[in-house]
C-alpha cells in the first residue's frame, strides 16, 4: 500500500493511502510518552480518518496513563480523546461525513439504529458507547495505527478516538459534524468536559432557573456543571474543593459559595443544608469517591434531590446508601457525556457555544505545542490547568 | 369529661366527649391481639376523629405487630392503616372536613404547607409523612387512646392512623374526603396498598403503553402494580413469586407472564432480559430484599430501565449496587404512597377507581367481623388472602 507524510492540510492525495505521521504514543503504566512517527491505515467500512487539529487532555486520559485499572492496560496504546479536526478521507458506507468537514470526535458513540439511540430518554449506545475496554476497530477486529519502524507492532487504540495523534482513524458513530465557522480550538472542548459537564446540568437533571446547585469538585467537568447551572439561571451554585484556589476560579463560572472540606469540622452536608434550608435541588459528584457521594446525596433535600455521579469510581466499593434512605424521595443518577447524544445534539450545542449561551475560553488556562503532551500531562497531575490545549 | 359509648352511627351527641369503644390492643410483640375496650378522647386542635367502618391489614402492620424493628416497639398500641371511615367530629381549625364526611385515613400525611407538599415533584411531606417512631399526636405530645380500665394506660398511636379501633384520631392532613356515594369498603383499600402499587407505576415512573414491566413479590402492592400497569396499557407484565399460586392469581391483575424463581437454575434477571430482548423498562422490588433488588435492577434495560423500591428494606445491608453500575443509565428510584399527595390526589383517584379505571373487588379476597382480626392476620401470614376487610 502507497505510504504518504503529509505536511499541511488534507489536499485529498493521501485518501486510500498509509500515512506517516506524529503522535505520542504511550509503551506502558506511567511512562512518559513517546512522539514518534506512526502509521495510519486508510478508514475501512463505516470508518473515517481524521487530521486532528488541537486536542486536550482529561482526566480519564491521565487515569489511563497512569494505567490505575490493571484490566485496561494495552501498549503500545495511543490515548486522547478531546480534540477537534478534519475529515481526511471516509470509509465505505460514510455518508454523513465527507473530506474536508470539520469534525469532533466522540469517546461516547451513537450507532444511530440500536434500541438506545432510538429511544429519546437514553444517549446510551449499545454498538458504540464509551468502552474502557475497546482497543481495536469494529470492522476487522485490528488496529489501524502500527508502528512506523520495521516492526509493524499494531498500536492500540482508545476510547473510540485516540487523538494524541496527528491523524486518527474513527467508528463514523463517533465523529460529528459541525459548523465550518465555529472556532476549532474552543470546539475541543465539546468532545468530552464541557459537554460532560454542561449536559449534566442540562440534561440528565434539569437544573431550572432559581434552583440550588452543589458541585463536589471544581476540575474541568465540575466547573462546566456550575457554567451549565449559571446559563439556567441557578440562583446559588455551591463550589466543594480541598483546593482553595478554586474558589476563586470558581467564580468565573458562576460559583456563588464555596466550601473547603478543611476548613470546617462539620460535615460538608450539614454546612449545605444549613446554607440551602434543607438542601440543594441538585448536587453533582464529580470526583469518584464514594464517601464524597455520600456527602453529596446528603446535601440534597429531601422529597426531589437528585445527585449526579459523574466521577469515575475506581474502588470496588459499593454504594454508600442504605436502600431506605432512598424512601426520602433522594435520587441517585449517572451522566455519561452529559446526556448528550454525540451525533444527534452536538451540532446544535457547538452553536449555541459560539452563541455564548455557555462560555468557553475560561476553560482553556494553557497552550502548548503538541510535542510538549508531557508537560501538558503535569500541568493537569499539579492541577494548575483545567483544559491545556495542545496544537499540531 | 363526659363519657359516651356509641352503639352505631355518628348521632352528633358524642361530639367534645370520651368515646368508649371497641379496639384491637397490642400488648407485646407478636402476641395475639386484644379485643377490648378503649377510651378515645375528642380530637384537639388540627385533628379529627374518625369512626372507622372497615379496616385492612397490610404487610406494615404484620411486621410492627411481629416488633420486627426493636426501636418502633412501643405497647400498648393500636395498629391498623387501611381503612375508610366518617368523620365523627373535628377539633379547632379543622376547616377542610366535618362531621358526616366520608374519609379515608393517611399513613403519609400532606400539611399543604411544608417545601416538599409545596413542590409537585415529591408526595413526601415534612411535617405529617410517614413517620414509623411517630407514637403520639404532634399537638401536645400525648395518646388519644387510653386504656378503659381504672390504669388509664395510655395506648400508642401508629402509622398517622390506628385503625384497629371504632374510633380513632388523626391529624387532619392525615385525612383525606371523598364522595359521599363511593363504596366505602372498596375506599379502604385506596388508604395504603392498592395506591402504593398502581401509584408507583404511574406517578414514580410514568408506565406508558406499550411499555414492559416486571414485578418481583406478587402480594397486593406487587399486583397493585400489576393492574396499574395493565390500566396503562403496558404490553408485557411480568409477575415474579415464589408461591406457584400467584401465577393464576396474577392473570386477573394483568400479569402476562409468571417466572418462579425455584424453577429455574438462571438468574431470574436473565430470563427477563431474554424474555424482553434486553431489559424490561421498568421493574418493581416489593419485597424488601438486597439481592431481589439487584435481581429487579439488572432485569431493565440499559439507558433507561428504572427500578422502583416498594419493598421495606429491614436489614442493615446497603444497596447491593457498585456506583459504576448507575453508568449503565439504570434508574433506582423509591415509591412511598405510590407518590400520591393524598389530600390532593385522593378525590379524584377515588374516582377513577369507581369508574373502574382499576380493578378493585379482586384485591378483597377476604372479609371478617372486626372481632377476629386474629384469624385475618393468620389469612396474611399464610399468603392466603390479599386483603381481608374487617367490618365493624
Amino acid at each position: 500500500m502507497e505510504v504518504v507524510s503529509p505536511i499541511n492540510g488534507c489536499s485529498g492525495d493521501t485518501a486510500g493511502r498509509v500515512i506517516i505521521c506524529k503522535a505520542a504514543v504511550a509503551w506502558g503504566p506511567g511512562e512518559p510518552l513517546v512522539i514518534e512517527q506512526v502509521r495510519v491505515d486508510p478508514p475501512q467500512k463505516m470508518e473515517v480518518r481524521v487530521k486532528i487539529l488541537f486536542t486536550s487532555i482529561c482526566h480519564t486520559d491521565l487515569s489511563a496513563w497512569k494505567g490505575e485499572n490493571e484490566s485496561q492496560r494495552a501498549y503500545p496504546r495511543i490515548f486522547g480523546h478531546e480534540a477537534a479536526g478534519i475529515v481526511e478521507s471516509v470509509g465505505e458506507g460514510v455518508t454523513e461525513v465527507a473530506a474536508g468537514d470539520h469534525v469532533i470526535p466522540l469517546f461516547h458513540g451513537e450507532c444511530g439504529t440500536c434500541r438506545c439511540c432510538k429511544n429519546p430518554k437514553t444517549n446510551a449506545c449499545e454498538v458504540m458507547g464509551v468502552n474502557p475496554m475497546k482497543r481495536t476497530m469494529t470492522h476487522d477486529g485490528k488496529t489501524r495505527f502500527t508502528t512506523a519502524d520495521e516492526r509493524r507492532l499494531p498500536i492500540f487504540h482508545f476510547l473510540n478516538t485516540s487523538t494524541f495523534s496527528e491523524f486518527t482513524v474513527l467508528e463514523s458513530a463517533c465523529v460529528v459534524k459541525i459548523d465550518s465557522e465555529a472556532p476549532m480550538k474552543k470546539m475541543t472542548l465539546l468532545s468530552c468536559g464541557l459537554s460532560t459537564g454542561v449536559g449534566a446540568a442540562w440534561n440528565t437533571v434539569n437544573v431550572e432557573a432559581g434552583s440550588t446547585v452543589a458541585i463536589f469538585g471544581l476540575g474541568a467537568v465540575g466547573l462546566a456543571v456550575a457554567e451549565g447551572a449559571r446559563a439556567r439561571g441557578a440562583s446559588k451554585i455551591i463550589g466543594v474543593d480541598i483546593n482553595p484556589l478554586k474558589s476563586i476560579v470558581g467564580k468565573q463560572f458562576g460559583i456563588t459559595d464555596f466550601i473547603n472540606p478543611r476548613d470546617s469540622n462539620n460535615p460538608v452536608h450539614e454546612i449545605i443544608v444549613e446554607k440551602t434550608n434543607g438542601g440543594v435541588d441538585y448536587s453533582f459528584e464529580c470526583v469518584g469517591n464514594g464517601e464524597i457521594l455520600r456527602s453529596a446525596f446528603l446535601s440534597t433535600h429531601i422529597g426531589w434531590g437528585t445527585t449526579v455521579m459523574l466521577g469515575v469510581h475506581t474502588s470496588p466499593k459499593m454504594l454508600p446508601l442504605h436502600p431506605m434512605e432512598l424512601f426520602s424521595g433522594r435520587k441517585v443518577v449517572a451522566s455519561v457525556f452529559g446526556g448528550f447524544k454525540g451525533r444527534t445534539h452536538m451540532p446544535q450545542f457547538a452553536k449555541q457555544c459560539i452563541k455564548g449561551v455557555v462560555k468557553l475560553d475560561e476553560f482553556i488556562t494553557h497552550q502548548l505545542p503538541f510535542h510538549e503532551i508531557n508537560d501538558a500531562f503535569q500541568l493537569l497531575i499539579d492541577g494548575k490547568s483545567l483544559r491545556c490545549v495542545l496544537q499540531f
